[in-house]
């Protein structure tokens, strides 16, 4: 290996609404240990990790909604005193970390956000572009299963910007330090946040998510018409399709953190924590639904056979035919021909 | 079935270097004769089917070139008379056909092209954007595979334009003709291509290939890195995962065409040749490596689940966000930070 490191995803099991905070910091901790442990110098965390995936509820008291947003800045993360004891403790064991969490600004408004933190400094931040779901609920009974992220979040407005680490450079040499970008979920099903970071260089690719196992009214499908077991298998399938596909086609690595297990005895999401190498191969992954450590030795290097050939960017990529991707978001159809 | 149709990828296998063009159109008759037997409507063919993949070699004489390239228009289709036989056949027997060619303009331009014929006329054309390879040979020695559509190819200069098939309409109902685009080849691996097609409401999506089993110097690794059996499956895997999850990001169904078999005995191209859905599932695939139509029906209306629901690109998209791939084909890597 020529630029090794060891690197992992540190899957979070089961999270109720009404866990306290300090009850899930504490299973981070513990998956920090084993990081630590194991000599694992990044850990990816999931997405709003320090809490249930709220956003599946309609909720009305706003004082829950704002219990799962993160708004004082302590020593430079925007986090409460309880989550700070997870930034402390994974500095003190020299583990650099990204994890997702719900972010409230001093102006008020709140985003779907990811941090990389290293030794307590935020070396790069990202706020999810891609919001799926509707903004108003499919219904308020308490028993449908919302996707209410457009609701309770702003589409991120800083884009999609790659950044170095240099705490990796001194875990893997080379002259310079790794290239790192970040999506969050749904992102991840979309070529062109995947693509921007591969314009900047991406090595490795940071990506939370929770997935829902069961979402008939998300999708568009009749209940009846896929089994819960069906269903789980294939939002899996799409899952490593798009996960794998991106990674191959940007030449990176991807290291990809599942909230899984079934909220609230209720609500079921897929796990499927994985690192995945630069030709798309998967190299480590999940064993079960409950917190766990993925973890895998990767040689940054390896980003180079892509980058050099198949996907040289520069020398096969033809701009000048890619005008729509930036001109409009939504679908023109083609004209029906005269005489048709 | 709302919307249905009964499609197919017609792969066709071995062609050597000195196999005659009258050859490869009779068996390419043989298979339009399967399709119309089956009652397919659109049968989509590998590309440049009418000769072997020369783009391998390093070839010094031009009449040799020349005579991979389609050049006098024959009742409006760029072909030889030879070749007319086949858009004739297909117009008897009432199939459509998608096929791919080298084509040789007026002005002497030589492009690596695809035409979708119905009934002799050509309803949608496109010339391949992202040639792949080298502008100079690896070696000229016979006995190194050369991948050389740089050097024998311009770029396309269509880009990527969708057209709709009225006679499809006919065949499967519905207010409007469907939606169809094309690529060829290592477009497929391009999301940007697929995308702008995307963007234009594609229901059905035609991509012939030749895809070597076999290329260490292409794919910049050491030959003695894998076995020619692992080479093959993991050129096989790369199809299949940037073909499947490009259809589902796009909610569109794929018809994909092979040339395989090993040709002239010595170079071997994977199979792969398959019908997938706009969930990304395949829906029929080859089950040889020789001359083989892949049949499948399938309903257009099968598309509206993606495209109104987890791809609804008016909803989710945000073009502010996607300028760099536009601007730029290259990667431009971030600065390493001060004090690092």
């Amino acid at each position: 290996m020529v630029r090794p490191l060891r690197v992992a995803a540190a899957q979070v099991g089961r999270i109720d609404r009404g866990t306290p905070r300090a009850a899930v910091i504490s299973r981070l901790n513990a998956l920090l240990d084993q990081a630590a442990e194991r000599g694992v110098k990044l850990a990816v965390f999931p997405e709003t990790t320090f809490s249930t995936f709220f956003p599946r509820y309609w909720i009305e008291d706003q004082a829950e909604i704002a219990s799962y947003f993160e708004k004082e800045p302590v020593e430079g993360i925007a986090c409460c005193e309880t989550v700070k004891a997870f930034f402390d403790k994974a500095a003190t064991l020299g583990v650099d970390v990204a994890i997702g969490y719900g972010e409230e600004t001093p102006d008020g408004t709140r985003f779907n956000t990811a941090s990389y933190v290293s030794d307590r400094k935020t070396v790069g931040k990202y706020r999810k572009v891609h919001l799926p779901g509707t903004f108003e609920p499919f219904s308020k009974d308490p028993s449908v299963t919302n996707q209410l992220e457009k609701y309770y979040f702003k589409p991120g407005d800083y884009g999609f910007k790659a950044f170095r680490a240099p705490s990796l450079k001194k875990a893997c040499g080379g002259e310079k330090s790794p290239i790192v970008g970040q999506l969050i979920c749904n992102d991840r099903r979309w070529a062109e946040g995947w693509r921007v970071y591969g314009l900047q260089g991406v090595e490795i690719m940071c990506i939370g998510y929770n997935t829902t196992a069961w979402a008939p009214q998300l999708w568009g499908i009749d209940p009846d018409s896929m089994t819960r077991e069906e269903a789980y298998a294939d939002a899996m399938f799409h899952h490593k399709l798009v996960c794998q596909t991106n990674a191959y086609t940007n030449s990176t690595f991807l290291i990809t953190s599942a909230r899984c297990g079934k909220d609230d005895g209720i609500y079921p999401l897929i796990s499927g924590s994985m690192i995945v190498d630069p030709e798309g191969h998967i190299v480590a992954e999940n064993k079960t639904e409950e917190d766990e450590l993925v973890v895998a030795d990767i040689d940054l290097d390896a980003c180079q056979q892509g980058k050099t050939k198949t996907f040289a960017f520069a020398k096969h990529r033809r701009v000048e035919h890619y005008g729509l991707i930036c001109e409009r978001a939504g679908v023109v159809e083609p004209e029906e021909p005269e005489e048709a």
